[in-house]
């Protein structure tokens, strides 16, 4: 299948944040391209950002390898590093178990968007650089805890759950 | 390493075909863009084709899924079905085990270039759609023959090897 229709591919908003973790994503849509074109070894969505969205809570993989690189608009990518402008062309890269956390920011007017690629591994972990919470992957799901494994408290995740 | 700097990463031109093979292929130049950042469970390359050149012998692979895109100009991606022209933004996805072989070919007067992405794995194979040849690909480096396995001819790759 060498010709992609983007246009033809499911969009999807869904956050798998717990509680109030997920509210601000509104603004963030994905489609699985890799997916929808019969690739399976390694993941690839296309994330479009409106303004104010942002691609994920700050953090870093554990297994997985992630590249990106910008499609349009201007993003800022944020790590320990400091915030990074990007614009199309721009790539980024994460390498497992580098813990510098990183996520996207779009505080434009306009829509931006990145194409991003990750591992696919039969499980992950992967930390959250600016609260105290970690996610393991694996076939039954996300399971989201504290480093330490203990539960996420209510002052983290409200009553939304 | 989250921001990649492109123009610090080494480009080269090389090309593993045997003999006359490789002619025609000196416009392609590619940057290890994945490697240079640090990630290894899968490659990305920036290919840039100058006017008239072409991203490979029309190809397909057995065991590594390949994705693309389009990153400047304007590219003619051949596949058994045709020729289909491609613009920024455009993908491609070549699953592994589709016999339908693919290359891009730069038919504008100015420079043009792609991302892209495919598995690492210990051993590939990958056979050529328009002429006798596969090639096989493990940690001797590549081995070229006829698709039985029997050496390549004079007539295929000239007296340059």
């Amino acid at each position: 299948m060498p010709k992609l229709d983007l246009s033809q591919i499911a969009s999807t908003s869904r956050c798998s944040y717990p509680g109030k973790l997920a509210d601000g994503f509104e603004g963030r849509s994905s489609q699985a391209v890799g997916d929808a074109s019969g690739i399976t070894q390694f993941g690839v969505n296309l994330v479009r950002l409106a303004p104010g969205a942002q691609s994920s809570l700050r953090h870093y993989h554990m297994k997985q390898d992630e590249f990106l690189i910008m499609t349009e608009g201007e993003l800022v990518l944020v790590d320990d590093n400091g915030a990074h402008v990007r614009h199309p062309g721009d790539c980024a890269s994460f390498p497992a178990r580098d813990a510098n956390g990183h996520h996207l920011i779009n505080k434009t007017d306009v829509p931006a968007a990145f194409l991003v690629v990750g591992t696919r591994t039969p499980t992950e972990t992967a930390f959250y650089s600016d609260i105290d919470m970690k996610v393991n992957v694996d076939t039954d799901g996300y399971s989201f805890t504290r480093k330490d494994g203990s539960p996420l408290t209510a002052d983290q995740i409200g009553d939304k759950t």
